[in-house]
């Protein structure tokens, strides 16, 4: 056993991530100190995390200077940081008395770092300010931890011959060969991004603390919100401006690097890209023609309303400005099977992700092509390069296996107390790291009635599809932990 | 166009199934005399069916000799067959007034040849006897012929070239290079079963027409029942009787085949059986766990009503004995989702089938397995045999497929005025072939209240599943219609 993993090299990992979360402490410490709240729970989750983080440091240091990390240390890592960020994260909810019930806490913790946006708070706006600025965060920290995991983490994993994501790395390119100066610029793209929006929503009116704990919602496509109401209290310019920003973090963030490097032939030639705005364009407009139509809404209020919850939806955010499920029946609907769609890949979205669903009507129209033709020989491309044959069957194995661990996930819930209809519902959303639900968990509603085994199940759920369940499921197969 | 498909010798198809549904007619006609009921309805239908033959046959006389029948005419042949007898099988309920709604009549039809068994009756024992035997020997017929047509039928097709019917092809080995013997003895084997079934039916003190017409409705794993109280008002002997069959049923007959023949080697080496009989043991065992725990039944009564409930689901029969809605929750959702199961790829059962579901597991096991030694090569096998790498990409897709025609299909429907749930769970059954959905159309309930528009959609949704979806989509892409 001692052979499979290398626990000082893991440890190494893990301290690391400890300081960054003491970082982050920190600044919400520093919030606190703003408002006049109670520093301490900060200041005492903080000490934690960096008694954490010294003590693992001391430990890793004893292995040989040259070990370098591999691929099943790399795997388990993963899996275990997202806990690991999850349960220091739910310390100031627990130490301030914000969130007593520990499940409670980590909950929503695990909502805020695999960017759920789920909650189990009946009243956001009693809690103090501190802490709900920490909560925005643990969005904002999730998301560019993604973001790093699947354009530079898992595409170098691969090259190493491991082909469990061939996906992330034949779909996003080779971007660039030093990879310190990748995730730097890739930071400072997700930082801007975040500034961006908070001048503009402060430009709207909305006040500082509100628009920077919107944007680390928007951003990482979280959809934690400091208030009650969510998005549906502000003006149109907001929602508009909310709405914008929600797009972009759904869309694949080596875009955005290129576009910073004028390189535009690239992003041209990105067949995701066309495909998101494609999809979420047709549907936007079908459900706009559907309130037009069906309901008293003027066309702008129809126009907004709608792109506002399929974006939303799509990118897997979870913001909601109206009660969807007070739209016409076949709104509804599609809305529910849009949050199957999911952004762009090696984007803060979740859900099944664009790229899938194009893979698979290009596996259609080859299949028709060659049944049509069978002398001729037909390659499948993206990007304009051609796909290897492991990461399209990985592909078109993902959504049986998504499928798999819904029903599994749904049949769990139902047994810890859930009602069929809620429970596949909270199922999907907590895979496709939505937020809200339908049912008793639906948008103008929350998870805080559920009992703590329906909550330890869904945290587990929002693990499994925020890292695209097979990093999470590999760990569970025999050949993991032979030799 | 015209050099597209081959019309006269579609014609020739078209014409030989007119004269087998003009016999079968001529046996139901045979029913109402012996029951005194009225023969026109029957003479009529039997009379423009035997019109209908000798016109096609005369215009498909003019083709040359030698002309044999091209892979896009069996394609087209196939699709239309199935709508061309449903239209003739809903003359006799039009004619004698037993269902006088044509749109009724039609769904009626399909839901019986597509071995459905969705009903928009409502109280069946109001028909005369010569009408529901038409009505279950419609199912009889189908079933035959969806066998005939996955393992004699779609198999040649790919040996032309046509990649298609992979699936069927390499999943069912050539069984006899003449292929009129094999029709005669698969014939032969769909017979005995219907009889052992009767004769069986017979001993239990059932009624030679109810034993009949339910022989029927299991041999092709269709679920019309001449009773309105389906198999519930029967004793437990006949329950057991049915259960059988309909397991039986929903294995290939291919198996039958092998067991007719003696050779026990093929059998001991389908993997699809081996999954089929482990699956149906083990969800049968648990729901008849949650029934002994959870209810008031005794152990027989649970793992009879358990058993009886998941075989008929798995193969998608769709017979009742119990209302499941009011199981307990858990058991409930596990049944629903079973539908998704199906039996045997050549056998009449309807769903994604046993094979694909086991292809995905292999598929996923290769994944880890070469993740975890990528030097070595593996190589996928099914029973026994390698698996062709388009079959595999084939299988894969069609989970992907089958969802999106189950969105695109429940919108649809909830645009014709069903609510959400509803919608989805007749969708879903009317693609698995189930009969029963759940909601307003549950299991205790039926499909007459629907309106004329969902009920043509279902019909289309019945008849896209049972066809195994390709087969009628290729007939709408742009490549089939080129020459
Ligand atoms: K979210
Ligand atoms: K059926």
């Amino acid at each position: 056993m001692s052979q499979v993993l290398h626990f000082r090299l893991i440890a190494k990992v893990i301290s690391r991530i400890s300081f960054i979360i003491a970082v982050a402490l920190l600044i919400s410490a520093g919030v606190a100190v703003i408002y006049k709240e109670a520093v301490l729970p900060f200041v005492y989750s903080l000490l934690l995390s960096v008694l954490l983080g010294v003590g693992l440091d001391f430990v890793s240091r004893r292995t040989e200077k040259k070990a370098i990390i591999q691929r099943k240390d790399a795997f388990f890592s993963v899996t275990l940081s997202w806990f690991y960020v999850s349960l220091l994260g739910s310390l100031p909810f627990i130490f301030s008395g914000a969130i007593p019930s520990f499940v409670n806490a980590f909950f929503e913790s695990v909502s805020g770092f695999t960017t759920t946006g789920s909650s189990i708070l009946t009243d956001i706006e009693s809690l103090p300010k501190s802490a709900l600025f920490w909560r925005s965060l643990t969005h904002w920290i999730g998301g560019i931890g993604i973001i790093v995991l699947f354009i530079i983490v898992m595409p170098s994993l691969h090259e190493g011959g491991y082909h469990l994501f061939t996906l992330e790395s034949s779909v996003q390119e080779k971007i660039h060969p030093k990879i310190r100066s990748v995730v730097q610029r890739l930071f400072f793209i997700y930082l801007l991004l975040t500034g961006l929006e908070t001048i503009l929503l402060l430009a709207g009116g909305m006040n500082l603390f509100e628009s920077v704990c919107h944007s680390f919602g928007t951003i990482a496509t979280g959809g934690f919100s400091p208030k009650n109401t969510s998005i549906g209290g502000y003006s149109p310019y907001i929602q508009y401006v909310v709405m914008i920003f929600m797009f972009l973090s759904g869309t694949n963030f080596v875009i955005h690097y290129n576009l910073l490097k004028r390189d535009f032939t690239k992003i041209a030639k990105n067949e995701e890209l066309k495909f998101y705005i494609a999809v979420t364009a047709i549907i936007g407009v079908v459900i706009t023609l559907l309130l037009v139509f069906n309901t008293e809404k003027s066309v702008e209020e129809s126009f907004r309303e709608s792109f506002f919850q399929v974006i939303s939806m799509i990118t897997c955010t979870g913001f909601a400005t109206e009660d969807y499920l007070l739209w016409p029946k076949i709104a509804w609907m599609i809305i529910f099977f849009s949050m199957f769609l999911g952004g762009c890949s090696g984007s803060t979205a979740g859900g099944i992700k664009m790229v899938r669903h194009l893979l698979v009507f290009k596996n259609i129209r080859l299949f028709f092509n060659e049944s049509a033709h069978p002398q001729a020989v037909f390659r499948m491309k993206l990007n304009g390069n051609a796909i290897n044959e492991t990461t399209n069957k990985t592909i078109l194995s993902y959504f049986s296996t998504y499928f798999l661990v819904f029903i599994v996930g749904s049949i769990l819930l139902v047994t810890a107390g859930l009602d069929a209809g809620s429970a596949a519902s909270s199922a999907a959303t907590a895979m496709a790291g939505i937020g809200p639900g339908i049912g008793t968990v639906g948008p103008a509603s929350n998870f805080a009635h559920l009992t703590d085994a329906a909550k330890l199940i869904l945290t587990f759920l929002m693990v499994l599809g925020r890292l695209e369940i097979y990093t999470v499921l590999v760990l569970f197969t025999r050949n993991f932990w032979k030799d």
